[in-house]
């Protein structure tokens, strides 16, 4: 119980990631300071963004310094509180980071109640993915009934969601996902009219001709999170007037795959000829959104309108493994670390 | 007086098109069928999204056909007219094409007041390049007071209007434009606030560190009218929430410069890292806009707030020179061809 245990950044990967960049150490369990709150952590969420956050340059947010405890969202229960809001044995949210313990001002903390959802929700249908999802269909993208919306990463934690959301709506839901697992999953769990395996696809060609059969009246909206031929199969799909949520791009996180990408002339003049329009977005910006999202998403997970699937790995110490695996479209669902019981 | 003459598309461009697609046909003068209004042609618009209408592939119009009297907007004086909201002697404005005499429905046009302004200006200042550019700045950039804004193409037909309506809603103005000619007049008729050469620029690079250095507060708005090096050099000085209103490419017209375009990877990032809204527009799709912009713009002319600036041809039979001309930005200010007088 007195030792602390992370995950620190041990290098900066060269392209892909790999354990060598990570380092697992040892030390004593810190104390709380003035207004801090000392958890232990549960459960950590693992994400696409953090790759980001490995490199030296800036993206939306600053690097994780070297030697520095990897950035994560984490669910923990409260050891000792010096925030009169906080009582040993509450459960709290926040970005401990991957580690056994953490200490965080009680202001960067959120309350669960453990009688309304699982505790894990939080970091997933409940969290900032669920609300990554959410922005996306209705604030971004604006998804109207009766359209077709293409969801790449159709299962994964935010288009899993994404997905079902769209159908909730009324849409036509086309998902991307890797794998004839995950497409079936896609198909018979989450509601898709269709779910297309990207692996089956040579190259964006293949995949514009598959989207075009899965799609025969066009494509209206698109919830990217992944870019390569995804993308590349997508854009000639569009519809006039049709928008792209960009939240991510994972198919070009690490260097990878950018030699094939469409040619930006060619998508400039595919966003001008079909007046789309296209908005990046960072979850950051709309956590004002929180309580109308949760309003509209915890019933319907309440009452199984949402399917929502997790995908655990036990120990921190296997974290990096689990992360990596992701990058690679390993997991299954929303990845989790079970780091306590 | 009993014969027209017209500009036919003699054969489709292979890349830069050349005065070899174009042909001068002589026949009789047109009589209007029912509902129709024969026009003398005074004026005809040279304008760069004619370049499109070459092409077998359909863009967001259909094309010219070959053999067929190329598509443009003109100013004529009526002939004789079937239609009786229009006189003999009246001045109307529609798209009669390249040609000295032209019939349309009564519906298909609109009467100009030459008390009012110039005749002409209905095809520029007051025309779809002022509708385009007031569209642009207002309803797709949303340009706001203290905010900066780029526009690419500055002195011309559309960017010309974009730039000093920008001015008018207290942006800082910084343009983009051809040689030392345009970007002197920019600065000393158009009122930007600085006005950089392409032509100075060897590559995306070099004009990157130029816009830095005009716009140390980054950019929030960029009016695209070229692609091209000048959007490589925008992108990385564009600022979180920037907008981007996508209304032409000519750099990349007939396949030209295509090679040295940033990866889409790169611009996909930078969409996503910043928060960028881009969105490709085309005016056919806000001609309702038409009474608010002459509202506001018509006096901005009339007392002198914008300037505008004409680059007259005389003759029909010049129309194909000026043009290819103009595709090369060797206009300055609205291309108009003068037919008769």
């Amino acid at each position: 119980m007195s030792e602390r245990r992370s995950i620190v950044l041990a290098e900066r990967p060269a392209g892909h990631p790999t354990e060598d960049n990570f380092r697992l150490e040892k030390g004593p369990v810190p104390e709380p300071g003035e207004g801090e709150v000392l958890a232990r952590i549960l459960w950590l969420s693992l994400d696409p963004y953090m790759r980001g956050r490995m490199d030296a340059a800036k993206s939306y947010a600053a690097p994780v310094e070297l030697g520095a405890v990897m950035e994560g969202g984490c669910v923990g229960q409260v050891l000792a509180s010096n925030d009169p809001r906080y009582a040993q044995g509450d459960y709290v949210t926040g970005q401990f980071g991957w580690t056994s313990h953490g200490v965080l001002k009680g202001d960067a903390l959120r309350k669960l109640d453990p009688a309304k959802a699982p505790l894990q929700y939080a970091l997933g249908a409940l969290g900032m993915p669920g609300l990554t999802a959410w922005v996306g269909i209705n604030r971004i993208l604006e998804a109207k009934t009766g359209e077709t919306v293409v969801i790449s990463a159709a299962t994964g934690a935010v288009g899993s969601l994404a997905g079902q959301l769209a159908r909730e709506k009324g849409c036509r839901v086309i998902g991307v996902a890797g794998g004839p697992k995950k497409c079936a999953h896609a198909e018979s769990e989450l509601g898709y009219d269709v779910c297309l395996d990207h692996h089956a696809a040579a190259d964006g060609q293949a995949m514009a001709d598959r989207i075009a059969e899965a799609a025969p009246g066009g494509v209206d909206c698109y919830f990217e999170n992944v870019g390569g031929k995804t993308l590349d199969g997508v854009l000639p799909n569009m519809n006039v007037g049709g928008r792209i949520a960009l939240c991510g791009v994972i198919a070009w996180y690490s260097g990878a795959n950018l030699d094939d990408a469409t040619p930006l002339p060619k998508v400039w003049r595919t966003i001008l000829v079909n007046r789309l329009r296209v908005q990046g977005f960072i979850i950051f910006d709309h956590f004002d959104q929180f309580p109308h999202f949760v309003d509209e998403v915890a019933p319907m997970l309440a009452d199984g309108r949402l399917r929502y699937r997790e995908d655990v790995t036990e120990g921190l110490e296997n974290a990096p493994k689990a992360f990596l695996s992701m990058l690679e479209g390993g997991n299954f669902g929303k990845t989790l670390v079970k780091v306590a019981d």
